[in-house]
């Protein structure tokens, strides 16, 4: 697609609220005056970079704030280079003040590496889920740890759309038939469904499963989520979907699993060999969320005994995948990198949301209030 | 998935209306009384028949009415044979009454065909789409020609939305270089957008094209559709699709272009080299309808300018689509064969289709007004 129309829906949301005077409870309090120390660890683009001037979220382009760091003095440093003692990163970890990461090339941010870093006030996370950071650390360092919300909710809730679809139509058979000369009818639609009519459930329905619950209401299913709470009765009307409030009741329901979740201690892990041998024989499961929430060796061993009948996300445990992750060659899926979240809109809407939150840093403003992952030594709540 | 569960959504309308005592107008007027030749050409399941008990579309199961046809007296010959003089299919056409074809393995009824079948009285194709059929040949020699009208347009339509989200989302390269042991997120993400704010335009708003608008609602695009006639006041408001009267004024507004148009002698050939060229620079195009209604060189042409940024759809001209279909190697194509009409839940609709149709033939009743294709030396209002 042409590459300038993106530019025009950009730059909403994320300047709203927050514009008090209270100050942000972190180690060293307000942003003290003066030139600060970013660090940006980031995806390299290489010859992608170039191609497209919306593509904001790699190490090239650094979130396009380069110039308007610099412009107020503050030093900028952006790297891809984020494993063992001797990479670019841990050599800015003991003086840095800002540091942003993103989970599609998450620099782990542990225990370790926070009590080294005595300049560290603020972590930011340009898209969405801060798993990487050990939050309670970071916590009990006071620091404040908050991501963009809401910037790329939609790309996911899309791209969800597509693996179910992708994995119900038996889609992937089929086009490698295409692609090595052959042409068998057969040998996909034995397997190839409509998602009219099936059952679909997701664990978790917050900002990115409530969308999907919507884009997923024209297509008659039937519809069930499991979460924490209740949504409001108007939203639960508007998709048709039903309350599970247990999921290991809900799950056995489901033609189709998508996963909605954070990673916490309590969902790591949460899919393994017991809980998915108690799912419908054949079940697809959808895990835009992340990787460590399922069990790997589970995952392998159900697709290959039939008992899972497909499985298609972009998270992995860890990333990047290594290139002998089983997950890469088992059988029916349907997995892709770790993209979902980092379309051109997406980056165009986590690096307004960045400049945003350090524009406020600098200020000594609070940030919009839904961003904090870590403030005041708490953490939000669903990552508690 | 679990297979059993399908069964139970099988078997609706298609039984409705039509019950009237007046009589078809075939070569022989009435269905004589007596046993009856009816031919099927289906593709071939081999090893996958037996893996679904509602596989029906294929030679083996013969949708499932072997039993019902054979046990009133009747003679039921299935072959995938079709092609040149020698042919099973050829063996049949001097003597058959009735041929039943499918557009997903189809068997040409070409004028020469017809001739030679002197007591041919009824062609039914098992889906929907009968251009494989010489229309007005069929007319002329006042054949009856009728198809499952609505048998599988939901699962077109679902099928579209997945082809949707695969270009504009940039799956396909993300799942090869799982494959292939790669990890490269800028690969895919500078040319990876959301779908939301696209201008998504379909060439034709029948049966199928309605299905899609509806499905694409929650998915905050603009919406337009071109069409012989505008849709009803309600259903436009339902969709927010904007109808555009002027094709050619829509084409170029669109970022991502969906073909739902048959096949005719008017719309043969109608994305030619002219029309592409003025299309929007990396348009992405879905096409499930026919692929002759495309020049096929013209899109590889588009797709390796990058004039066209992507290009899916399962169908072919022809098909099976040889070993080299330039469509196989061009680059950003997400094709597959032609399967988006015949999954499981389809088959079982259409095959209870034909049975019902094949029923009313007997008995000399009317079949649903909505399935005649060719009746009364007249062709259905979307063929001409």
């Amino acid at each position: 697609m042409a590459m300038k129309r993106v530019a025009a829906s950009a730059l909403r949301a994320f300047t709203s609220s927050g514009n008090s005077t209270s100050s942000l409870l972190t180690r060293r309090l307000h942003a003290s005056p003066g030139s600060k120390k970013i660090v940006g660890v980031f995806y390299d683009a290489k010859e992608y970079a170039a191609k497209n001037p919306n593509f904001l979220g790699c190490t090239e382009n650094a979130l396009g704030i380069r110039q308007w760091l610099e412009s107020q003095g503050h030093q900028y440093i952006v790297t891809s280079d984020k494993e063992g003692p001797h990479c670019e990163l841990e050599k800015h970890i003991p003086d840095l003040h800002v540091l942003i990461t993103t989970p599609f090339h998450p620099a782990y941010v542990t225990a370790e590496r926070i009590k080294k870093a005595k300049n560290l006030q603020l972590l930011l996370t340009a898209g969405i889920g801060s798993d990487h950071v050990d939050l309670k650390a970071a916590a009990d360092a006071g620091l404040t740890v908050a991501e963009v919300t809401g910037s790329n909710v939609v790309s996911v809730a899309e791209d969800e759309l597509m693996r179910i679809l992708i994995l119900v139509r038996n889609f992937l058979p089929g086009h490698h038939q295409v692609i090595s000369g052959d042409w068998n009818v057969a040998g996909i639609a034995y397997r190839a469904y409509d998602l009219e009519g099936k059952t679909v459930g997701t664990v978790g329905a917050g900002r990115i499963g409530r969308l999907l619950l919507q884009r997923l209401k024209p297509f008659n299913c039937n519809l069930l989520y499991h979460d924490r709470i209740k949504m409001d009765p108007e939203l639960e009307n508007q998709t048709g979907a039903k309350f599970e409030e247990d999921l290991d009741k809900m799950l056995p329901k489901c033609d189709i699993i998508v996963i909605n979740m954070p990673l916490t201690e309590k969902t790591r892990g949460m899919f393994d060999k017991d809980r998915i041998a108690k799912l419908k024989k054949g079940v697809l499961i959808v895990n835009n969320a992340r990787g460590a929430i399922m069990d790997t060796q589970a995952v392998v061993d159900g697709c290959s005994s039939g008992q899972i009948g497909g499985y298609s996300g972009d998270v992995w445990n860890p990333q990047p995948a290594p290139k002998d992750h089983p997950w890469r060659y088992m059988p029916n899926q349907a997995m892709t990198p770790h993209i979902s979240g980092t379309t051109i809109d997406a980056q165009i809407r986590y690096a307004a949301g960045v400049k945003d939150m350090l524009d406020r840093y600098f200020k000594g403003e609070d940030f919009p209030p839904q961003h904090y992952i870590v403030k005041d030594g708490e953490l939000a709540s669903q990552y508690r």
